[in-house]
């Protein structure tokens, strides 16, 4: 019996990835907006009724993008920079994982990117409460590579400087052009690294 | 005569400066495929047949304001740089105004970058020489800064790195918040080129 639940969860798990999937792949193209229950329907190869069985609306395809996107870049994240003494490491960990996640679920990534800010309040709620996680994460990182005080300011806008370096590209990266994602993650931690280690800040205060 | 040519061209130019921006702001709350020329009208205040009369189609907006952006980064930016000897303050002064135009038309900036890939290819190709131009004059100027010989895949994926902390703004920047765009500007170069000073690259090869 238990077995069979198990079944059960780990099929319903596998037809909500697929929805997911479609979905994002068909809000990337026409825009989430322009996207009708219709149009994932046909494309998942499903009924109406059946992706109702599994989404009670289209905010909610979107917030299962969104926040599955998310548990993918938290997942043991934590556990694994903890394991790590280095602060150089655990950046070069964190922007691998990073472009790695984007190249492999880059539909999933970038509506999570474009379109999360039209979840409606009680499904935003929890999606901001990963992405500020994840934020804060990557923070007290940077802070740990930079060695020294610095306003609350500025190591936000730092923080903000590497997401997008790692963001943008979806704008020009090919991960099978002539940089693959270990190389481009190597020279983004190398050069990001370098320019804020020992970085005293500008004169703007906190 | 000629005084009355100049200054219908100037009213010209007047009017499609203003459906440009009213239709900017359309394309960032609805998406570019879902206005119609019927919501920029209305928008405008103008006829239909009034905004034909400047625009023959959706497409010829689009292409005028993303080629007007471009040409605002472009204006006079090589004679300005040219009249500079310091690598950094050539950085400084493109990362200030590329700011700078981002605060001041952010709706064009983004209806620019999210848009102009659905140009048609006859527009296409003209707004992308400005784009590869625009890119060029930063290459070259961050390559000054690097001050080696480094393989063009690594330059250019500093140039893409610089233009991803630049662009990304638009998620997270607000102009009249706890740094303006000249403390901004300051700090991406400040930090940016600390990184890339000397760097000698990765193992990649070219």
């Amino acid at each position: 019996m238990e077995n069979r639940l198990r079944q059960m969860d780990q099929r319903k798990a596998e037809k909500m990835a697929t929805v997911g999937r479609v979905a994002a792949t068909l809000f990337n193209q026409k825009g989430y907006l322009e996207t009708s229950m219709d149009d994932i329907s046909v494309a998942a190869q499903l009924s109406k009724g059946g992706i109702y069985h599994y989404f009670s609306s289209k905010h909610e395809i979107l917030y299962f993008i969104a926040t599955s996107y998310m548990d993918l870049l938290l997942k043991e994240l934590e556990q694994e920079l903890r394991k790590m003494d280095d602060p150089l490491s655990k950046m070069k960990f964190i922007v691998f994982r990073h472009i790695d996640a984007y190249t492999r679920y880059t539909s999933e990534a970038k509506t999570t990117l474009h379109e999360s800010h039209l979840l409606p309040p009680e499904f935003s709620k929890i999606y901001l409460r990963k992405e500020k996680k994840y934020y804060r994460i990557v923070l007290d990182v940077l802070s740990e590579i930079v060695g020294q005080p610095i306003s609350k300011s500025q190591l936000r806008v730092i923080t903000f400087m590497l997401f997008g370096m790692c963001n943008w590209i979806y704008h020009w990266y090919k991960p099978k052009g002539y940089v693959n994602p270990a190389e481009l993650s190597e020279i983004i931690t190398c050069i990001f690294s370098r320019g804020i280690i020992g970085y005293r800040g500008s004169k703007m205060n906190d």
